[in-house]
């Protein structure tokens, strides 16, 4: 017992300077002091490469701040939730492209104005998870006012009318569910009904729906975690159909385990663990070269997120042999997000599991 | 002069033997008997991994089967005609999402359905390109209507008005214009001029307004030529701005070229030869691994085509170490089209550089 007490502590030491040092690296770099929100597209050094503002980024860097405020004692610092205030002002002002149009950009110029727009629902849902957190942490009501009204909007896409999205009906779009769209709403669900009975009761149903969409994902008799199936949970056709994604797969074990764990369903429990945690991490891993495949499906393969030992955060982008393939810390898919939040998650469960073992 | 002779009659044998083996590789793998058109999402062995027909690779396909059947004795063949008429009649019946409008698919189902529409010229580009060279072979006019009509649809976009296009006009978009833009006109003028004095005149202007557009994207001095620059010449800020791609800017440097040499324009053509065809080509060269850089800006970069020695046809994707990263022959972006056109024309140049030295 005291030699598993003590691995744990070693370990928890680590992730804590791992994450105090992942932390830093956002904090020293990717403040824009004059307009709010985050430059997110640095260098391995900090510099920044581009004053483009993405959106989910630019959500989730909100996002990450607020949680480090509420859950750990060491980041409860004004500096923080002064930024994260900052960042949540800018997308308030600028995020929606025709206010009052629900409608986020994907992209914005540093002061705001919309350069592009994606024709899904993820800017969207990005935007509701930073203002349910600003919430929590400022009790400002009309934070979660927004948070709820776009929710409702992203519901209505999904599941009513997606023509405000903007995509054209075409006779030979595949009608594919990706699932990428019920695994984000499970996640908006989780995040929404924390603590808060009233709003865990309105989305109860939709919680069920998605977990049951997210499960027909699992193919072939329980062999493979494709990405994308038709709606009534068939494989499909191509490339599209083949597509497999093993560290999707297990993000969306993670949320599914939790629905699991709050239902208390322990044969749910077993199945996720061994579909979405277990067979993507054995099926996805490259045992040549070692790492999880990005994608698989044929070819091309590679590996991401590695550790930088000299200056801070990851490197999200290695080739095959997992040599550094781009030397950024962040861009239009990486910012302040995966790597805090994982450490963040880690370093609590190891703090839990010490608690259990003292 | 002997020796000189020989090493240009050696290299046109390889290359016309290359040629031939292409050739057969899409003979062989890629007819859709059924639905007319072509397969083009070959693995190594011609093994079609996906039925979609992506409208730029079949329409490419079109242009190439008739440019090859029109130039080469050895490939007046009825079948590559027949297959060349099979898919123009494809494209006929399927290609434009909304007729009469103009605007064509990005991709279609095997069966001609549309699965995407994207908001830029390039669909309707190819099909002009393969419209034309159907009415080179056929006589038949109804070809050459189509061609003509979509031409104007898209110089009208272009030079006129974009919103056919269905792009959004967002404050924040950047005012860019890709060199794709002007080069992809320029060839089209070049394309439908070919022994036609009545459409040389109705687009000599357009053709000299991209010549013109096409020279401000060289840039610092003279020193790089970038991918996108403002409409009025100016280089652009962000990654967007320093984004080169020496392939491009080399085909650039050959639609150039010939309008150099139909101008008479001795200065001009050096300046061609020196921006766009020495600059790239060493500038863009890998002195480490050898190979031409994909994309050009800081990291994360590839050389692209290589020679199956084994099953004919290249690769169309290397990584930066020259090793093959993906072994598929055709794929959304890569199809019958850079490989034999490039030999095609490498064989017609060394035919008459033999020719001249006879």
């Amino acid at each position: 017992m005291e030699s598993e007490r003590e691995t744990l502590q070693v370990w928890k030491e680590r992730v804590e300077q791992e994450l105090d040092r992942v932390v830093a690296f956002w904090v020293e770099h990717s403040h824009d002091q004059e307009h709010g929100g985050f430059f997110t597209c640095l260098g391995h050094d900090g510099k920044v490469f581009d004053d483009l503002k993405y959106v989910w980024l630019q959500a989730r860097q909100v996002w990450m701040y607020c949680r480090l405020y509420r859950h750990f004692q060491r980041f409860h610092q004004s500096q923080l939730l002064d930024s994260a205030k900052a960042g949540g002002e800018f997308l308030l002002r600028c995020a929606r492209v025709a206010p009052p149009g629900k409608k986020c950009a994907f992209v914005l110029t540093r002061d705001g104005r919309p350069g592009k727009v994606q024709r899904t629902i993820f800017s969207e849902c990005f935007y509701t998870m930073a203002m349910n957190e600003l919430w929590r942490v400022t009790g400002e009501v009309r934070y979660q006012n927004e948070a709820v009204g776009m929710m409702d909007e992203i519901v209505h896409w999904v599941r009513e009318d997606p023509s405000g999205l903007g995509q054209p009906q075409l006779s030979g779009a595949p009608a594919a569910e990706p699932m990428a769209v019920p695994m984000m709403l499970l996640h908006l669900v989780q995040q929404l009904s924390e603590d808060n009975a009233e709003l865990a009761g309105k989305y109860a149903e939709l919680e069920d729906w998605c977990a049951h969409r997210i499960l027909q994902h699992v193919q072939r008799d329980g062999q493979v975690v494709l990405e994308n199936v038709s709606v009534d949970g068939k494989e499909l056709p191509g490339c599209l159909g083949r597509h497999q994604n093993p560290g999707h797969a297990l993000e969306a074990g993670w949320f599914l385990l939790r629905y699991a764990s709050r239902k208390e369903d322990p044969k749910l429990r077993a199945h996720i663990i061994d579909k979405f945690l277990l067979l993507p991490f054995h099926s996805g891993w490259d045992e040549e070269y070692g790492g999880l495949f990005y994608f698989k499906d044929a070819d091309g393969l590679c590996p991401t997120q590695f550790r930088d030992s000299e200056r801070g955060e990851w490197f999200g982008y290695l080739n095959r042999e997992g040599k550094v393939a781009l030397t950024i810390k962040g861009g239009p898919f990486k910012g302040c997000f995966h790597v805090p939040r994982c450490l963040a998650m880690c370093e609590k469960m190891l703090g839990s599991l010490l608690s259990r073992v003292a």
